[in-house]
Protein backbone atom coordinates (compact mmCIF):
# COMPACT_ATOMS: atom_id res chain seq x y z
CA UNK A 1 0.00 0.00 0.00
CA UNK A 2 0.99 3.32 -1.27
CA UNK A 3 1.51 6.42 1.86
CA UNK A 4 0.12 9.42 0.24
CA UNK A 5 1.98 12.66 1.03
CA UNK A 6 -0.60 15.28 0.86
CA UNK A 7 1.58 18.05 0.47
CA UNK A 8 4.67 16.41 -1.61
CA UNK A 9 4.45 17.67 -5.21
CA UNK A 10 7.46 16.89 -7.84
CA UNK A 11 8.39 19.22 -10.89
CA UNK A 12 8.50 17.64 -13.90
CA UNK A 13 11.54 18.85 -14.63
CA UNK A 14 13.25 16.88 -11.39
CA UNK A 15 12.60 13.90 -13.24
CA UNK A 16 13.68 15.28 -16.69
CA UNK A 17 14.61 12.11 -18.30
CA UNK A 18 11.34 10.98 -17.57
CA UNK A 19 8.35 12.01 -20.00
CA UNK A 20 5.31 13.26 -18.71
CA UNK A 21 3.27 9.93 -18.71
CA UNK A 22 6.32 7.90 -17.11
CA UNK A 23 5.76 10.75 -14.49
CA UNK A 24 2.07 10.45 -14.08
CA UNK A 25 3.10 6.42 -13.52
CA UNK A 26 5.76 6.87 -11.16
CA UNK A 27 4.84 9.99 -9.18
CA UNK A 28 1.79 8.37 -7.28
CA UNK A 29 3.56 5.03 -6.89
CA UNK A 30 5.73 7.18 -4.48
CA UNK A 31 2.98 9.04 -2.41
CA UNK A 32 3.57 11.99 -4.77
CA UNK A 33 0.14 13.81 -4.97
CA UNK A 34 1.09 17.04 -6.82
CA UNK A 35 2.70 17.63 -9.74
CA UNK A 36 4.03 21.07 -11.20
CA UNK A 37 4.65 20.77 -14.98
CA UNK A 38 7.31 22.51 -17.08
CA UNK A 39 5.89 23.83 -20.25
CA UNK A 40 8.71 22.02 -22.42
CA UNK A 41 6.94 18.75 -20.72
CA UNK A 42 3.89 19.80 -22.59
CA UNK A 43 5.29 20.20 -26.08
CA UNK A 44 3.84 17.70 -29.03
CA UNK A 45 0.71 17.23 -26.63
CA UNK A 46 -3.14 17.84 -26.46
CA UNK A 47 -3.69 20.01 -23.78
CA UNK A 48 -7.16 18.52 -22.71
CA UNK A 49 -5.48 15.12 -22.93
CA UNK A 50 -2.87 16.37 -20.43
CA UNK A 51 -5.35 17.39 -18.38
CA UNK A 52 -7.59 14.33 -18.13
CA UNK A 53 -4.50 12.41 -17.83
CA UNK A 54 -3.05 14.08 -14.85
CA UNK A 55 -6.58 13.98 -13.34
CA UNK A 56 -6.70 10.13 -13.93
CA UNK A 57 -3.49 10.04 -12.42
CA UNK A 58 -4.76 11.00 -9.37
CA UNK A 59 -2.46 14.30 -8.88
CA UNK A 60 -3.19 17.59 -8.39
CA UNK A 61 -1.44 20.11 -10.86
CA UNK A 62 0.25 22.56 -8.43
CA UNK A 63 1.64 25.04 -10.82
CA UNK A 64 2.83 25.42 -14.34
CA UNK A 65 6.46 26.37 -15.00
CA UNK A 66 7.25 28.87 -15.69
CA UNK A 67 6.59 32.59 -17.58
CA UNK A 68 8.23 35.74 -16.91
CA UNK A 69 11.27 36.83 -19.02
CA UNK A 70 9.60 40.41 -18.97
CA UNK A 71 12.32 42.39 -19.40
CA UNK A 72 14.26 43.01 -23.28
CA UNK A 73 15.95 46.27 -24.44
CA UNK A 74 12.86 46.91 -27.38
CA UNK A 75 9.61 47.32 -26.68
CA UNK A 76 9.20 44.73 -29.55
CA UNK A 77 10.56 42.11 -27.48
CA UNK A 78 8.87 42.72 -24.68
CA UNK A 79 5.34 42.62 -26.71
CA UNK A 80 7.25 38.75 -27.10
CA UNK A 81 7.61 38.09 -23.83
CA UNK A 82 3.70 39.34 -22.92
CA UNK A 83 2.60 37.32 -25.79
CA UNK A 84 4.26 34.11 -24.61
CA UNK A 85 3.01 35.23 -20.84
CA UNK A 86 -0.66 35.24 -22.25
CA UNK A 87 0.27 32.05 -23.80
CA UNK A 88 1.07 30.48 -20.73
CA UNK A 89 -1.93 31.16 -19.16
CA UNK A 90 -3.73 29.98 -21.95
CA UNK A 91 -2.14 26.61 -21.17
CA UNK A 92 -2.03 26.91 -17.58
CA UNK A 93 -5.70 26.79 -17.80
CA UNK A 94 -6.05 24.51 -20.52
CA UNK A 95 -4.28 21.62 -17.73
CA UNK A 96 -5.76 23.13 -15.32
CA UNK A 97 -3.13 24.81 -13.40
CA UNK A 98 -4.04 27.01 -11.04
CA UNK A 99 -0.80 29.21 -10.95
CA UNK A 100 1.81 30.07 -13.26
CA UNK A 101 5.66 30.72 -11.82
CA UNK A 102 7.75 33.50 -12.95
CA UNK A 103 11.16 33.55 -13.44
CA UNK A 104 10.92 37.21 -14.26
CA UNK A 105 13.93 38.00 -16.30
CA UNK A 106 17.13 40.41 -16.51
CA UNK A 107 19.01 41.55 -19.18
CA UNK A 108 22.73 42.08 -19.16
CA UNK A 109 23.94 45.44 -18.88
CA UNK A 110 20.18 47.00 -18.39
CA UNK A 111 20.06 48.69 -14.99
CA UNK A 112 18.34 46.17 -12.30
CA UNK A 113 16.12 49.10 -11.85
CA UNK A 114 14.91 49.47 -15.34
CA UNK A 115 14.21 45.28 -15.80
CA UNK A 116 12.22 45.55 -12.09
CA UNK A 117 9.74 47.95 -14.25
CA UNK A 118 9.34 46.31 -17.20
CA UNK A 119 8.97 43.07 -14.72
CA UNK A 120 5.97 45.36 -13.52
CA UNK A 121 4.98 46.59 -17.00
CA UNK A 122 4.63 42.99 -18.05
CA UNK A 123 2.81 41.42 -15.02
CA UNK A 124 0.75 44.23 -15.61
CA UNK A 125 -0.33 43.74 -18.83
CA UNK A 126 -1.04 39.89 -18.41
CA UNK A 127 -2.89 40.05 -15.40
CA UNK A 128 -6.19 40.94 -17.16
CA UNK A 129 -6.21 37.44 -19.06
CA UNK A 130 -4.66 35.92 -15.83
CA UNK A 131 -7.34 36.96 -13.49
CA UNK A 132 -10.35 36.07 -16.38
CA UNK A 133 -8.64 32.90 -16.83
CA UNK A 134 -9.01 31.98 -13.28
CA UNK A 135 -4.95 31.15 -12.92
CA UNK A 136 -2.66 32.88 -10.02
CA UNK A 137 0.82 33.87 -10.78
CA UNK A 138 3.61 34.15 -8.39
CA UNK A 139 6.62 35.82 -8.87
CA UNK A 140 10.01 34.09 -7.77
CA UNK A 141 12.83 35.95 -6.18
CA UNK A 142 15.88 34.44 -7.81
CA UNK A 143 19.23 33.78 -5.86
CA UNK A 144 21.39 37.41 -6.49
CA UNK A 145 23.78 34.94 -8.36
CA UNK A 146 20.94 34.71 -11.12
CA UNK A 147 21.00 39.02 -11.35
CA UNK A 148 22.56 39.11 -14.84
CA UNK A 149 20.39 37.37 -17.09
CA UNK A 150 17.21 35.57 -14.85
CA UNK A 151 15.88 37.96 -12.87
CA UNK A 152 15.89 41.38 -11.75
CA UNK A 153 13.93 40.24 -8.39
CA UNK A 154 16.04 38.76 -5.97
CA UNK A 155 14.67 39.08 -2.33
CA UNK A 156 11.13 38.58 -1.57
CA UNK A 157 11.46 42.26 -0.13
CA UNK A 158 11.81 43.00 -4.06
CA UNK A 159 8.90 40.59 -4.81
CA UNK A 160 6.75 42.31 -2.35
CA UNK A 161 7.91 45.73 -3.19
CA UNK A 162 6.17 45.05 -6.94
CA UNK A 163 2.91 43.37 -6.00
CA UNK A 164 2.57 46.86 -4.29
CA UNK A 165 3.75 48.46 -7.01
CA UNK A 166 0.82 46.50 -8.78
CA UNK A 167 -1.97 47.64 -5.86
CA UNK A 168 -1.91 43.92 -4.35
CA UNK A 169 -4.32 42.50 -7.24
CA UNK A 170 -5.49 39.03 -5.20
CA UNK A 171 -3.99 37.07 -8.06
CA UNK A 172 -0.45 37.90 -8.14
CA UNK A 173 1.83 36.76 -5.14
CA UNK A 174 5.35 35.23 -4.31
CA UNK A 175 6.51 31.89 -4.29
CA UNK A 176 8.98 31.13 -1.92
CA UNK A 177 12.36 28.60 -3.05
CA UNK A 178 14.59 27.81 -0.31
CA UNK A 179 17.40 27.79 -2.80
CA UNK A 180 17.14 31.35 -4.03
CA UNK A 181 16.20 32.86 -0.38
CA UNK A 182 17.54 30.93 2.31
CA UNK A 183 20.97 33.76 2.96
CA UNK A 184 18.34 36.39 3.16
CA UNK A 185 18.24 37.68 6.58
CA UNK A 186 15.22 38.94 6.55
CA UNK A 187 13.60 35.59 5.46
CA UNK A 188 11.55 34.81 8.22
CA UNK A 189 10.24 38.64 7.98
CA UNK A 190 9.30 38.64 4.70
CA UNK A 191 7.14 35.10 4.94
CA UNK A 192 5.23 36.05 7.69
CA UNK A 193 4.34 39.34 5.55
CA UNK A 194 3.55 36.79 2.61
CA UNK A 195 1.48 35.36 5.03
CA UNK A 196 -0.14 38.41 6.09
CA UNK A 197 -1.07 39.53 2.33
CA UNK A 198 -1.92 36.51 1.14
CA UNK A 199 0.86 36.58 -1.28
CA UNK A 200 2.28 33.15 -0.71
CA UNK A 201 1.42 31.49 -3.42
CA UNK A 202 3.71 28.16 -3.45
CA UNK A 203 7.16 27.21 -2.14
CA UNK A 204 10.17 25.10 -3.58
CA UNK A 205 12.09 22.80 -1.76
CA UNK A 206 16.07 21.29 -2.56
CA UNK A 207 19.28 22.03 -1.14
CA UNK A 208 22.43 24.25 -1.29
CA UNK A 209 25.57 21.51 -1.84
CA UNK A 210 28.89 22.50 -0.73
CA UNK A 211 30.83 23.13 -3.16
CA UNK A 212 28.17 23.82 -5.51
CA UNK A 213 29.85 22.88 -9.12
CA UNK A 214 27.30 24.31 -11.79
CA UNK A 215 25.68 27.69 -11.56
CA UNK A 216 22.60 26.08 -12.59
CA UNK A 217 22.31 22.33 -12.64
CA UNK A 218 24.19 21.64 -9.16
CA UNK A 219 20.87 21.48 -6.80
CA UNK A 220 20.75 19.00 -3.96
CA UNK A 221 18.19 16.49 -2.69
CA UNK A 222 16.78 17.99 0.67
CA UNK A 223 19.82 17.12 3.09
CA UNK A 224 22.60 17.06 1.05
CA UNK A 225 23.01 20.73 1.46
CA UNK A 226 23.14 23.66 4.15
CA UNK A 227 19.59 25.16 4.14
CA UNK A 228 17.73 24.65 7.24
CA UNK A 229 14.46 23.33 5.07
CA UNK A 230 12.82 22.35 8.02
CA UNK A 231 13.14 25.58 10.22
CA UNK A 232 12.16 27.27 6.40
CA UNK A 233 9.43 25.39 6.04
CA UNK A 234 8.12 25.90 9.85
CA UNK A 235 8.00 29.47 8.94
CA UNK A 236 6.18 28.71 5.90
CA UNK A 237 3.91 26.62 7.27
CA UNK A 238 3.32 29.67 10.41
CA UNK A 239 1.70 31.91 8.14
CA UNK A 240 -1.38 29.56 7.80
CA UNK A 241 -0.04 28.17 4.03
CA UNK A 242 -1.07 24.36 3.80
CA UNK A 243 -0.04 24.27 -0.04
CA UNK A 244 2.30 21.49 -1.72
CA UNK A 245 5.80 21.53 -1.01
CA UNK A 246 7.55 21.03 -4.61
CA UNK A 247 10.61 19.10 -4.86
CA UNK A 248 12.41 21.45 -7.76
CA UNK A 249 15.62 19.90 -8.28
CA UNK A 250 17.84 20.65 -11.31
CA UNK A 251 20.87 18.72 -11.13
CA UNK A 252 23.14 16.58 -13.76
CA UNK A 253 24.11 14.06 -11.37
CA UNK A 254 20.45 13.49 -10.22
CA UNK A 255 18.89 13.29 -13.77
CA UNK A 256 22.30 10.59 -14.50
CA UNK A 257 21.16 7.84 -12.49
CA UNK A 258 18.01 6.30 -12.83
CA UNK A 259 14.79 7.96 -12.35
CA UNK A 260 12.39 5.52 -10.42
CA UNK A 261 15.15 5.18 -7.60
CA UNK A 262 15.74 8.91 -7.25
CA UNK A 263 11.81 9.01 -6.94
CA UNK A 264 12.47 6.78 -4.24
CA UNK A 265 15.02 8.65 -2.14
CA UNK A 266 12.65 12.25 -2.93
CA UNK A 267 9.97 10.13 -0.92
CA UNK A 268 12.02 9.18 1.88
CA UNK A 269 13.85 12.04 2.27
CA UNK A 270 10.65 13.95 2.10
CA UNK A 271 8.76 11.72 4.94
CA UNK A 272 11.80 12.11 6.83
CA UNK A 273 12.12 15.38 6.93
CA UNK A 274 8.20 15.97 7.22
CA UNK A 275 7.64 12.91 9.48
CA UNK B 1 57.48 57.67 -19.99
CA UNK B 2 54.52 56.00 -17.42
CA UNK B 3 51.45 57.86 -16.75
CA UNK B 4 50.66 57.06 -13.21
CA UNK B 5 47.21 56.06 -12.38
CA UNK B 6 46.90 57.52 -8.47
CA UNK B 7 43.78 55.17 -7.58
CA UNK B 8 45.03 52.36 -9.41
CA UNK B 9 45.92 49.40 -7.60
CA UNK B 10 46.45 45.31 -8.40
CA UNK B 11 46.18 42.69 -6.13
CA UNK B 12 48.78 39.98 -6.53
CA UNK B 13 46.36 37.23 -6.95
CA UNK B 14 44.87 38.80 -9.65
CA UNK B 15 47.85 37.94 -11.76
CA UNK B 16 48.93 35.30 -9.39
CA UNK B 17 51.02 33.29 -11.94
CA UNK B 18 53.69 36.41 -11.02
CA UNK B 19 55.72 35.88 -8.04
CA UNK B 20 55.75 39.19 -6.02
CA UNK B 21 58.59 40.02 -7.32
CA UNK B 22 57.49 39.97 -10.82
CA UNK B 23 54.76 42.13 -9.68
CA UNK B 24 57.27 44.85 -8.06
CA UNK B 25 58.45 45.23 -11.36
CA UNK B 26 55.66 44.86 -13.88
CA UNK B 27 52.90 46.93 -11.73
CA UNK B 28 55.07 50.05 -11.70
CA UNK B 29 55.74 49.75 -15.74
CA UNK B 30 51.90 50.04 -16.40
CA UNK B 31 51.20 53.22 -14.02
CA UNK B 32 50.06 51.13 -11.05
CA UNK B 33 50.38 52.90 -7.97
CA UNK B 34 49.25 50.54 -5.19
CA UNK B 35 49.52 46.72 -4.48
CA UNK B 36 47.31 44.57 -2.63
CA UNK B 37 49.53 41.55 -1.30
CA UNK B 38 48.09 38.03 -0.57
CA UNK B 39 49.64 36.29 2.44
CA UNK B 40 50.29 33.17 0.13
CA UNK B 41 52.62 35.70 -1.50
CA UNK B 42 54.61 36.26 1.36
CA UNK B 43 55.43 32.64 1.96
CA UNK B 44 58.89 32.05 2.61
CA UNK B 45 60.18 35.54 2.78
CA UNK B 46 61.82 37.92 5.08
CA UNK B 47 58.55 40.57 5.71
CA UNK B 48 61.45 43.52 6.18
CA UNK B 49 62.74 43.10 2.92
CA UNK B 50 59.14 43.14 1.24
CA UNK B 51 58.02 46.04 2.88
CA UNK B 52 61.67 47.68 1.79
CA UNK B 53 61.38 46.10 -2.09
CA UNK B 54 57.37 47.65 -2.06
CA UNK B 55 58.64 51.07 -1.06
CA UNK B 56 61.99 50.65 -3.68
CA UNK B 57 59.30 50.20 -5.91
CA UNK B 58 57.46 53.01 -5.99
CA UNK B 59 54.13 50.65 -4.81
CA UNK B 60 52.10 51.70 -2.19
CA UNK B 61 50.80 49.02 0.00
CA UNK B 62 46.94 49.41 -0.31
CA UNK B 63 45.97 46.25 1.79
CA UNK B 64 46.56 42.44 3.00
CA UNK B 65 44.43 39.89 1.84
CA UNK B 66 43.34 38.37 3.81
CA UNK B 67 41.58 37.87 7.19
CA UNK B 68 38.57 36.49 8.69
CA UNK B 69 37.18 32.95 8.58
CA UNK B 70 36.57 33.28 12.05
CA UNK B 71 33.22 30.69 12.86
CA UNK B 72 33.99 27.32 13.70
CA UNK B 73 32.01 24.83 15.39
CA UNK B 74 34.08 24.68 18.00
CA UNK B 75 35.81 26.74 20.82
CA UNK B 76 39.27 25.14 19.44
CA UNK B 77 38.61 25.89 16.04
CA UNK B 78 37.45 29.55 16.48
CA UNK B 79 40.58 30.29 18.78
CA UNK B 80 42.56 28.71 15.72
CA UNK B 81 41.09 31.71 13.46
CA UNK B 82 41.60 34.32 16.34
CA UNK B 83 45.50 33.46 16.34
CA UNK B 84 45.40 33.08 12.13
CA UNK B 85 44.13 36.55 12.18
CA UNK B 86 46.54 37.92 14.53
CA UNK B 87 49.37 36.96 12.52
CA UNK B 88 48.19 38.35 9.83
CA UNK B 89 47.89 42.05 11.64
CA UNK B 90 51.37 41.54 12.71
CA UNK B 91 52.49 40.44 9.07
CA UNK B 92 50.25 43.32 7.70
CA UNK B 93 51.99 45.45 10.49
CA UNK B 94 55.73 44.60 9.18
CA UNK B 95 55.02 44.91 5.35
CA UNK B 96 53.46 48.34 5.89
CA UNK B 97 50.10 47.83 4.95
CA UNK B 98 47.17 49.98 6.91
CA UNK B 99 44.53 47.40 6.50
CA UNK B 100 43.34 43.88 6.52
CA UNK B 101 40.96 42.83 4.46
CA UNK B 102 38.14 39.87 6.20
CA UNK B 103 36.43 37.27 4.24
CA UNK B 104 34.60 36.73 7.18
CA UNK B 105 33.84 32.77 7.09
CA UNK B 106 30.90 30.76 7.47
CA UNK B 107 30.47 26.91 8.03
CA UNK B 108 28.02 24.70 6.23
CA UNK B 109 25.08 23.53 8.20
CA UNK B 110 25.58 26.39 11.04
CA UNK B 111 23.18 28.71 11.03
CA UNK B 112 23.88 31.92 9.78
CA UNK B 113 23.11 34.28 12.73
CA UNK B 114 25.36 31.74 14.85
CA UNK B 115 28.23 32.50 12.33
CA UNK B 116 27.98 36.16 12.32
CA UNK B 117 27.44 36.34 16.08
CA UNK B 118 31.45 34.36 16.00
CA UNK B 119 32.58 36.95 13.21
CA UNK B 120 32.01 39.44 15.23
CA UNK B 121 33.10 37.90 18.40
CA UNK B 122 36.41 37.28 16.48
CA UNK B 123 36.98 40.83 15.04
CA UNK B 124 35.96 41.75 19.05
CA UNK B 125 38.93 39.28 19.87
CA UNK B 126 41.74 40.85 17.48
CA UNK B 127 40.58 44.59 17.82
CA UNK B 128 43.47 45.79 19.99
CA UNK B 129 46.11 43.97 18.72
CA UNK B 130 44.99 45.84 15.55
CA UNK B 131 44.67 49.20 17.00
CA UNK B 132 47.61 48.45 18.68
CA UNK B 133 49.65 47.82 15.28
CA UNK B 134 48.10 50.67 13.58
CA UNK B 135 46.33 48.36 11.18
CA UNK B 136 42.54 48.65 10.36
CA UNK B 137 40.34 45.32 9.47
CA UNK B 138 37.39 45.94 6.44
CA UNK B 139 34.45 43.22 6.36
CA UNK B 140 34.29 42.16 2.65
CA UNK B 141 30.55 41.41 2.17
CA UNK B 142 30.65 38.16 0.34
CA UNK B 143 27.95 37.94 -2.80
CA UNK B 144 25.19 35.41 -1.20
CA UNK B 145 26.40 32.25 -3.38
CA UNK B 146 29.37 32.05 -0.75
CA UNK B 147 26.58 32.16 2.32
CA UNK B 148 27.39 28.65 3.15
CA UNK B 149 30.95 27.74 3.61
CA UNK B 150 32.90 31.67 3.17
CA UNK B 151 30.84 34.06 4.37
CA UNK B 152 28.22 34.95 6.53
CA UNK B 153 28.10 38.45 5.85
CA UNK B 154 26.17 39.28 2.12
CA UNK B 155 25.26 42.56 2.41
CA UNK B 156 26.63 45.80 3.24
CA UNK B 157 23.80 46.37 5.64
CA UNK B 158 25.23 43.11 7.67
CA UNK B 159 28.82 44.39 7.77
CA UNK B 160 27.30 47.83 9.29
CA UNK B 161 25.20 45.87 11.82
CA UNK B 162 28.77 43.87 12.85
CA UNK B 163 30.30 47.44 13.16
CA UNK B 164 27.14 48.87 15.10
CA UNK B 165 27.50 45.85 17.39
CA UNK B 166 31.63 46.38 18.05
CA UNK B 167 30.61 50.14 19.24
CA UNK B 168 31.73 51.44 15.65
CA UNK B 169 35.69 51.09 16.29
CA UNK B 170 37.12 53.25 13.98
CA UNK B 171 39.65 50.40 13.10
CA UNK B 172 36.77 48.30 11.91
CA UNK B 173 35.25 49.22 8.29
CA UNK B 174 33.81 47.93 5.41
CA UNK B 175 35.51 46.41 1.59
CA UNK B 176 33.57 47.31 -0.74
CA UNK B 177 33.84 44.59 -3.65
CA UNK B 178 31.41 44.81 -6.79
CA UNK B 179 31.40 41.79 -7.52
CA UNK B 180 29.73 41.28 -4.30
CA UNK B 181 27.49 43.65 -4.19
CA UNK B 182 26.26 45.06 -7.41
CA UNK B 183 23.19 43.31 -7.56
CA UNK B 184 21.91 44.48 -3.86
CA UNK B 185 19.09 47.21 -4.36
CA UNK B 186 20.12 48.93 -1.42
CA UNK B 187 24.24 49.45 -2.77
CA UNK B 188 23.78 52.99 -3.55
CA UNK B 189 22.38 53.95 0.12
CA UNK B 190 24.51 51.66 2.21
CA UNK B 191 27.47 52.97 0.08
CA UNK B 192 26.43 56.78 1.36
CA UNK B 193 26.05 55.25 5.17
CA UNK B 194 29.57 53.81 4.67
CA UNK B 195 30.84 57.24 3.85
CA UNK B 196 28.76 59.13 6.90
CA UNK B 197 30.23 56.62 9.36
CA UNK B 198 34.17 56.36 8.39
CA UNK B 199 33.55 52.62 7.27
CA UNK B 200 34.73 53.09 3.68
CA UNK B 201 37.82 51.59 4.14
CA UNK B 202 38.11 49.56 0.97
CA UNK B 203 36.59 49.69 -2.91
CA UNK B 204 37.90 46.49 -4.94
CA UNK B 205 36.51 46.46 -8.51
CA UNK B 206 36.13 43.45 -11.68
CA UNK B 207 33.31 42.16 -13.10
CA UNK B 208 30.52 39.69 -13.70
CA UNK B 209 30.27 37.72 -17.04
CA UNK B 210 27.47 36.33 -18.37
CA UNK B 211 27.49 33.53 -18.62
CA UNK B 212 29.80 32.43 -15.06
CA UNK B 213 31.57 29.24 -15.20
CA UNK B 214 33.15 29.16 -12.09
CA UNK B 215 32.19 29.44 -8.41
CA UNK B 216 35.43 31.36 -7.93
CA UNK B 217 37.70 31.97 -10.50
CA UNK B 218 35.87 33.78 -13.75
CA UNK B 219 35.48 37.26 -12.93
CA UNK B 220 35.90 39.33 -15.50
CA UNK B 221 38.34 41.85 -16.49
CA UNK B 222 36.17 45.59 -16.09
CA UNK B 223 33.86 45.91 -19.02
CA UNK B 224 33.50 42.29 -19.93
CA UNK B 225 30.25 41.83 -17.44
CA UNK B 226 27.19 43.25 -16.70
CA UNK B 227 28.16 45.22 -13.64
CA UNK B 228 27.63 49.32 -13.68
CA UNK B 229 31.46 50.13 -12.19
CA UNK B 230 31.50 53.26 -13.02
CA UNK B 231 28.14 54.35 -11.56
CA UNK B 232 29.12 52.38 -8.27
CA UNK B 233 32.59 53.92 -8.90
CA UNK B 234 30.72 57.31 -8.71
CA UNK B 235 28.69 56.34 -5.48
CA UNK B 236 31.83 55.67 -3.69
CA UNK B 237 33.94 58.68 -4.48
CA UNK B 238 30.74 61.17 -3.69
CA UNK B 239 30.85 59.91 0.05
CA UNK B 240 34.99 61.83 -0.15
CA UNK B 241 36.38 57.85 -0.58
CA UNK B 242 39.82 58.65 -2.44
CA UNK B 243 41.53 55.56 -2.15
CA UNK B 244 42.61 53.66 -4.37
CA UNK B 245 40.62 51.28 -6.91
CA UNK B 246 42.09 47.67 -6.48
CA UNK B 247 41.60 45.43 -9.86
CA UNK B 248 40.64 42.00 -7.75
CA UNK B 249 40.23 39.30 -10.53
CA UNK B 250 40.40 35.59 -10.02
CA UNK B 251 40.10 33.71 -13.70
CA UNK B 252 41.56 31.04 -14.77
CA UNK B 253 40.72 32.42 -17.99
CA UNK B 254 43.09 35.46 -17.72
CA UNK B 255 45.63 33.35 -15.07
CA UNK B 256 46.27 31.34 -18.60
CA UNK B 257 47.54 34.25 -20.47
CA UNK B 258 50.72 36.11 -20.49
CA UNK B 259 50.33 38.19 -17.46
CA UNK B 260 52.20 41.53 -18.94
CA UNK B 261 49.90 41.73 -21.45
CA UNK B 262 46.91 40.81 -18.92
CA UNK B 263 48.85 43.78 -16.92
CA UNK B 264 48.70 46.22 -20.02
CA UNK B 265 44.71 45.37 -20.55
CA UNK B 266 44.24 46.37 -17.02
CA UNK B 267 45.89 49.66 -17.22
CA UNK B 268 44.10 50.49 -20.17
CA UNK B 269 40.68 49.66 -19.30
CA UNK B 270 41.72 51.13 -16.00
CA UNK B 271 42.50 54.36 -17.71
CA UNK B 272 39.26 54.16 -20.59
CA UNK B 273 36.74 53.33 -17.50
CA UNK B 274 38.20 56.27 -15.85
CA UNK B 275 39.09 59.02 -17.93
Amino acid sequence: MIFLMRRLCVHTITTKPLSLEDCLVQFPQRGVSGITIWRQALEGRNLGTVARQVRDAGLEVVSLCRGGFFPATTPAGRQTAIDDNLKAIEQAHAIGAPLIVLVCGAVPGQSLVESRKQIAEGIAAVLPAAEQAGVKLAIEPLHPMYADDRSAVNTMRQAHEICDALGSPIAVGIAVDVYHVWWDPELKAQIDLAGQTGRLHAFHICDWKTPTTDFLNDRGLMGEGCINIKQISDWVDATGFTGHREVEIFSNKWWSVDQNEFLDQIASTYARLYS
